[in-house]
């Protein structure tokens, strides 16, 4: 199954068994006050730096988060959108709960965006999935709905199953879903990475669906986490993620992910493995 | 399944589901002139030094292999064990394709020993089974045969299958027995990775033997061949891999190997994941 984005210039494909898609995670300003202050401040700046930054650091998708205390999201995320356009080529996730903040951001994309996300949830599915249709964008569904994030495999691949029924009845292609199958911390649930992976596995299976992750919350309340995502990403990758959230200007995570694809059979002659090296030389 | 190993003093168990043991490499003078020639004149205080270095550094087994042009194996293992032995209260893996060389190592071991290896070669099942029925050792058994080593899942599994069955034959113990599934280089072949994780999967699910694997030939002739390992182990970890050949003091390599018990829902709590922070701190 082939999702395609877009920006004005670029197209790029997310599909299981031909690399994974690594989409930049850095514009976001949870956990980063600096950030969070200079939106609030409505300097924008700072997100064409951090848009370069990423691009050079070998992002294929820029996330786009702007929800922080005393934002104005719905007036701030359009803005956003259209400055990190003007300076990178890649195609936009673009992130937010607030889905008057989503449409004002779809009004002003050029391209086919990701929308990240939609979720089970009933006022979820009727207020974005009809944006999704009429911007024609693609969309993150998030395995959770109104009684929160099943723990068990069974009961997120339903949530899956029901976003994907509910998207096709308006006429969303299920190519353009892409399955967040959720991760949760290791150190509260020893059993939560492994219902993940497990998950991604039926996705894969039962539904065919392109999956993504990110791993900050896998490794929650744990010293040294880059090791725990060293080791997350390696094993998502072997049950078929299609796209990862993460934040490329980390070493070695984008090699590790160059590396995981290789093993994963996905790049013939290793050319995009010895490509990354040429481009960036060692990075540990 | 488990497998036992025992120094004097000391039992570790091999064990699926349990945590992924480190069976330390350093001891090994393939591609490192100053041991092999260390071990040429005789001067084995070498050994010494490395064994402590890889206690310190969290290995549970150590490697011993002294196989290098012109040393006398079987005079030179013997000693090289006696030493180690001396130093070291982990078990030890005895390695060697000299079946008399084993035999003398085996002569002078106290406790259980690993032996690597036995091959699908009807000249090693010949020489080196009746030598782990005789000393009561458990034999690591290398996926290949008179005819090479297979490309295929099937073919990897149904040479796995004959050492077991002829081992147990002489009533050597299956439990006594760990696969090793053999990892190939992706350079040459794009799906030797995926072959050795699918002949994982097949020994766990139709066999239920434990599982051992070293990483150096899956990155050989590639640039940053840490990364590729750091992607090859939490892969084979995920596919039930219950030991691991490496080298401990490289990072962060058993950091992430530590990481991995725990995304795989082995080590509760995170208990020996944060006590191997504890202990070595940051490693990356």
């Amino acid at each position: 199954m082939k999702t395609i984005l877009s920006s004005k210039t670029k197209e790029v494909v997310i599909e299981r068994g031909k690399g994974t898609v690594i989409i930049g995670e850095r514009i976001n300003p949870t956990g980063k006050k600096a950030l969070a202050q200079a939106l609030l401040n409505g300097d924008l700046e700072v997100l064409r730096q951090e848009a370069i930054r990423q691009i050079e650091a070998g992002a294929e998708v820029l996330e786009v988060n702007v929800g922080a205390a005393g934002v104005d999201e719905v007036a701030v995320l359009p803005a956003a959108v259209k400055i990190v356009a003007e300076v990178s080529y890649l195609p936009l996730s673009i992130d937010s709960s607030n889905p008057d903040a989503l449409a004002a951001a779809l009004e002003v994309y050029e391209g086919k965006a990701l929308v990240n996300s939609v979720t089970g949830e009933e006022h979820s599915l009727v207020k974005v999935l009809p944006l999704i249709k009429k911007y024609n964008a693609a969309v993150i569904g998030l395995c959770m709905d109104d009684n929160g994030i099943p723990e068990d495999v069974e009961g997120r691949v339903k949530i899956a199953t029901k976003i994907i029924e509910r998207a096709t009845e308006i006429g969303i292609p299920q190519e353009d879903i892409i399955i967040d199958c959720l991760a949760m911390t290791v150190s509260s649930n020893t059993q939560a990475a492994v219902i993940t992976l497990e998950t991604l596995a039926a996705v894969r299976d039962k539904l065919g669906n392109n999956t993504v992750l990110g791993a900050s919350n896998v490794s929650f309340g744990l010293p040294e986490r880059k090791c725990i995502h060293l080791a997350f990403f390696p094993m998502v990758i072997h049950e078929g993620l299609s796209a990862i959230i993460a934040d490329p200007t980390v070493q070695p995570i984008r090699r590790v992910i160059r590396a995981s694809d290789l093993l994963m059979g996905y790049d013939e002659w290793a050319t995009n493995y010895l490509k990354d090296y040429r481009e960036y030389g060692p990075t540990i």
